[in-house]
């Protein structure tokens, strides 16, 4: 890293929490072994320490330190809902037959469907095992009604992928499902451990839960080529997956007979080469920029929510990582 | 049911317990529910409703009203252990590729692996959300522990499956993992809510243990016709499977070049045809009889923890339960 190379938001914030951070990944490190199954750390770390941002625990450590918290049980509830997410993204490969995730081959593909879903339940029980350690039934609340909300997600998506019919309702609850519930709870039990009064803890949860759901709006934004550079990441997966986002829910409303059978052909009965003929039904409509202007409208209300938390560097660089989000889309 | 047919210890307890029982399927058919993903309680209920002893409840709320609780937590406990139970049966079902449970096909063969996946993770967080209920951090952390218990032993049977270096230690660890954890702490529980003490909670503990070593015994003892009478359930299955049980590797220790080379053949190389000559290996050394005595004397470790605990009716019939479990196997 040279001086030419600014920081982004979340290495600024990671630099910051430097102490914290660190006592984070040694805990995962920690809790993440097994003494009698060693296949439980070897998939474990090939996922863990692949390079992620480890953007949730930041959220967790962030909002306890930025409300003024000196223990050390965010540390525990940091590693917590970096395992619930780790477990997620190894049940999610299994369900949707992932070949690489961060740039590497995923666990399923390595290892096999089996040690994925027995060693993410692993997971599973021990980011409820360290949560217990925290002794507040407050926090254990909100983060085993965040993993329900995830589940209940992500089968949502699995029934309502190749429908039609799927309404925006349904596509909200998905986003929050994949991603918005774990970054809202993440921020809100940083809130909790640090003690914070129910106005406080409220903004908090507004502040993940739009800051989660700019993200995952961008994120289908791009898949469809975002403003037409047609570099998003694994551009067309959602296309070829069936997969009813935003952009495509408003352009098939809008449609008309010729373009709904495109869609049903494609998402519905899967015949979906011609993702150049979608991107331009959608750019017709004008539905790409109306997601880009969803996810821009979710960021403002991140930051209005943050607007109510105590000032200081590290709110100013919680709002300096909403603008990130969607600088994607910018 | 007419008077000639005496019923067994598990419908006795239902039947005194009836009316916590009728609570118990209520909190679970309604816990299930997701008002959003329709797939979950179809999924659920499919298995729920298929007609199982509900044994692990039954242990939750007889351990609770054998030490004299009189509240209502007790239920939503049992619940918990039935929807953990619930889960990992799901996970199994996809983790084993299996076709049927209890008589019926499997939730993974009706709707996909995916569904069970997910349907899985929701009641678990669902379980969490009950046990948070209760109030008790004890509950939570044994329930907790539980469930890392039950991942880790799936894991090590996973990967030792095929292993004919396994060990009598891991083999013990499996066993705890597959039934004889969720056992203990179904039966713990409903001791820590009635409050009772170190000494009757120790008891409870062993109890519980014992009872789901014994239970866990005989299944793998019957495997291999246990007797002789070769009508076991799924006659065969752990044998093709590549499992590494009791009566196999105390067999595997004592044969001699031939036999190591018919076994390294049937459960490494999976060349599995020959049962019968597996079974009359087993017979010569006698480990199936050896393995029927483990499960006795088991079985009477289970009733010396139970004489330690108060002396009433519900005492007596989880003794016939004890005894029950391992009929199959005298």
């Amino acid at each position: 890293m040279t001086d030419a190379t600014p920081l982004k938001p979340h290495e600024r914030l990671a630099a910051a929490l430097r102490d914290d951070m660190d006592a984070v990944n040694a805990l995962i490190r920690t809790r993440m072994a097994s003494e009698h199954a060693p296949r439980i750390p070897e998939v474990t770390a090939h996922l863990v320490e692949a390079g992620g941002k480890r953007v949730r625990p930041l959220l967790t450590v962030a909002c306890a330190r930025m409300c003024g918290y000196a223990g050390a049980d965010h540390v525990k509830l940091a590693a917590t809902v970096e395992f619930i997410h780790t477990a997620t993204l190894l049940h999610d490969d299994v369900v949707d037959e992932s070949r690489q995730r961060r740039g590497r081959p995923t666990a399923n593909l390595l290892w096999d469907n089996q040690s994925s879903v027995l060693v993410g339940d692993y997971l599973f029980a021990r980011s409820f095992q360290l949560m217990v350690e925290t002794g507040s039934l407050r926090v254990l609340d909100i983060l085993s009604g965040a993993a329900a909300t995830i589940a209940e997600g992500e089968v949502l998506q699995l029934t309502a992928a190749r429908n039609l019919a799927t309404t925006e309702d349904t596509y909200l609850r998905v986003v929050r499902g994949k991603t918005a519930a774990l970054f809202e709870a993440a921020a809100r039990v940083g809130g909790v451990v640090a003690g914070v009064d129910a106005a406080q803890e409220d903004a908090l949860t507004r502040f993940g839960d739009a800051l989660g759901v700019s993200f995952q709006i961008v994120d289908d934004w791009l898949d469809y080529g975002g403003a037409g550079d047609g570099i998003g990441k694994n551009l067309g997966d959602d296309f070829r997956e069936g997969k009813l986002t935003l952009p495509v829910i408003r352009a098939l409303a809008r449609g008309d007979a010729t373009e709904r059978a495109f869609w049903r052909d494609a998402l519905e009965k899967g015949k979906s080469e011609d993702l150049d003929r979608a991107r331009a039904i959608l750019a017709r409509h004008g539905t790409l920029e109306e997601t880009r202007q969803e996810a821009l409208a979710w960021r403002d209300r991140a930051r209005a929510a943050l607007a109510e938390l105590p000032p200081n560097d590290l709110r100013e660089m919680l709002g300096d990582l909403a603008d990130y989000v969607v600088a994607r889309a910018e």
